[in-house]
């Protein structure tokens, strides 16, 4: 079975790697695919690697159009010739994280040993760490012994802050984006309540879905609304949408008429669903719920990053209340107690964390501005 | 059929209004119940009344435990003998909403016309005003010509703004507490999730749940825990629950094992649903949705307060970010710029919203001196 057939028929670009990879858990991944994208070149010296990190719902397709979607890639705002990762000066890989859905190991992929069925529900649980040491399998068999930069928002500022503790002399420059170095209880509920909102779906057949030729669409729709108010402000929320009515009167809104706003959220989770599996949303839910670097190191976030060589630049948005500038805030403060080489920039902005994708040309400058520094101590050279 | 059997054999005291309704959205309620509770004595002169509101999933026992769950009274901690709405002095009237679902007429009553049914989703959509209207027949009944406070919280805050708007005359005294003159867009997303929700949950039947013997008991589940999220302050999650796992240990959490805030919220949403219906979920979220006092008064919020002789008490909770402190503000300066008689009291707490019911000694102090006073100027006297 193909495993894109579920979804769509695009093939995506991927390195298959028979060694494998034992997880967090334990358990052992016989064969693991890493689907992903590589823009620019790499030198002769092989230092001038950018691994960009996707978020929850991202994908490889950074910086070009999503071949399911037809839509631009999610930071083609920051990564592309002369842009703030600029591709005429880095080699920029991406790749789909483990447990995703377009094109890596996950729920969606083939069960090894039951032939005609998927993963699904019996896909092992990952971890951001499980996640990382993937993506160093494909960044060394690429030939890379060291990145000059990871970069990502979100989940993947997690993975970023991963990479810099668990392989710090393979990262000469991490940039965590609207990041923190755990997940909160407010932000488990959240994607708690996605959860529950799958399962509660007549679709979900208890995750074999797939088996019956359906998918838990409507679940995973509210699962989408829940975590798209979450990425907005609420002043962006209001300045988007205020209490507008679908018709423009309010007497009709009475019966059957709408507010923007709900359909606005109805029309995002009807479009996720079309590209995204339901088990691998659990999946990937779940790995950040467990993210929590301080209780990886002795309940220290300071002993993740002792003797760090990495230098940093954090970046936080004002109106970020999923992942707060006292989130980042608190980083800094770590890198700092080991006297780290850290930056820490909070960008004012009124679009919370949905910032982080956007326009945001103090963000954009910052992070130039930051590579180009780190290029110049680590005495990278274009012609 | 009796409108308690699908639910529970509880009978509520109740009254019924012959003449009915008209709402606001032009249809006739033919007949209208109304249940209700009071608590201490009328004095002779009928003008010690105070009205309690209550909010989203509150209802007429705002004093004394809860026949349908045996809990305390919602608001046992404010309203009692020698408590800040002191019943040895007050006589308090609390009834459940109109569209609610512990005896007033809502969704869950018998349909007027077609025997053995239920109004289901064909109750018609209410207002916050409605409700008021409502509340304002019952309170006649009782032989009372002006209310000496109107008092509630969240949607009951909705409610006493809405009562001395509409009914200024009537209201001596009111207090809106963790309130806001309109639902924002963020409010009406939330309260969105939670109606996918219940419409996702196969046992909702299009709203004809009762007729199958069923309800939709996750999906309603699944919009309570999304409310209780809102409802609590990060703070209050993190300091209640944090990262803790049921277990203690965190590898397990890898496999079936659970974190404590999601086993919580699990517990309030399966608790929840055995003592509300999801169409009258569906209905009094709408009509919040629905609420804007500057709208329905050529859109300046201080027109609707204009000429007004009541006296005001906002109370907002700092960490609110459901009704946030700015919202009461906004209310305040509008009673301002028409030269009210308003006090407004910011709360600190970190407690969240949820803070207007629980044990917040500012607050009651706040609203016991505030009632002290206004009995003084109402020449309230008590032997």
């Amino acid at each position: 079975m193909d495993q894109n057939t579920a979804f769509s028929e695009t093939q995506h670009q991927s390195l298959t790697l028979p060694q494998g990879l034992t997880l967090d858990c334990g358990r052992h991944l016989a064969g693991l695919t890493l689907a992903y994208r590589t823009y620019g070149t790499l030198n002769t010296a092989k230092n001038n690697a950018i691994l960009v990190c996707h978020a929850l719902t991202g994908d490889q397709y950074v910086a070009e159009p999503n071949p399911e979607t037809g839509k631009p890639g999610w930071w083609a705002r920051v990564v592309g010739p002369g842009l703030a990762v600029d591709t005429n000066k880095y080699f920029v890989i991406c790749s789909n994280v483990l447990g995703g859905c377009m094109g890596s190991t996950g729920p969606r992929s083939p069960h090894p040993d039951r032939p005609g069925e998927l993963w699904g529900t019996d896909f092992p649980p990952v971890t951001i760490s499980d996640m990382v040491r993937a993506q160093k399998l494909l960044v060394e068999h690429l030939g890379i012994s060291q990145l000059f930069a990871v970069i990502g928002g979100s989940m993947g500022g997690m993975q970023t802050l991963s990479w810099a503790t668990l392989f710090p002399d393979f990262v000469f420059a991490a940039v965590p984006v609207a990041a923190a170095s755990y997940h909160s209880a407010q932000n488990i509920a959240f994607h708690e309540i996605g959860r529950q909102a799958i399962a509660t779906d007549p679709d979900f057949h208890a995750g074999r879905y797939w088996a019956h030729g359906v998918s838990p669409a409507r679940g995973l729709a509210v699962a989408r609304m829940t975590a798209h108010i979450t990425y907005m402000s609420e002043a962006a929320l209001t300045r988007k949408f205020g209490r507008k009515l679908q018709s423009g009167t309010q007497l009709s809104a009475l019966g059957t008429d709408k507010f923007e706003v709900e359909s606005y959220l109805q029309y995002q989770g009807s479009s996720f669903v079309r590209r995204f599996d339901a088990n691998a949303y659990l999946t990937i839910t779940r790995a950040m719920d467990l993210f929590d670097l301080a209780a990886d190191h002795e309940g220290g976030l300071a002993n993740a990053f002792r003797g760090t060589k990495t230098r940093f630049l954090l970046v936080s948005f004002s109106s970020d209340w999923l992942f707060p500038t006292a989130q980042s805030r608190a980083i800094a403060r770590a890198l700092n107690h080991v006297a780290a080489n850290v930056s820490f920039v909070e960008v004012q902005s009124d679009k919370g964390h949905d910032a982080f994708l956007l326009d945001e040309p103090d963000f954009h400058r910052s992070l130039a501005g930051f590579l180009s520094g780190c290029a110049e101590h680590a005495g990278l050279t274009w012609a």
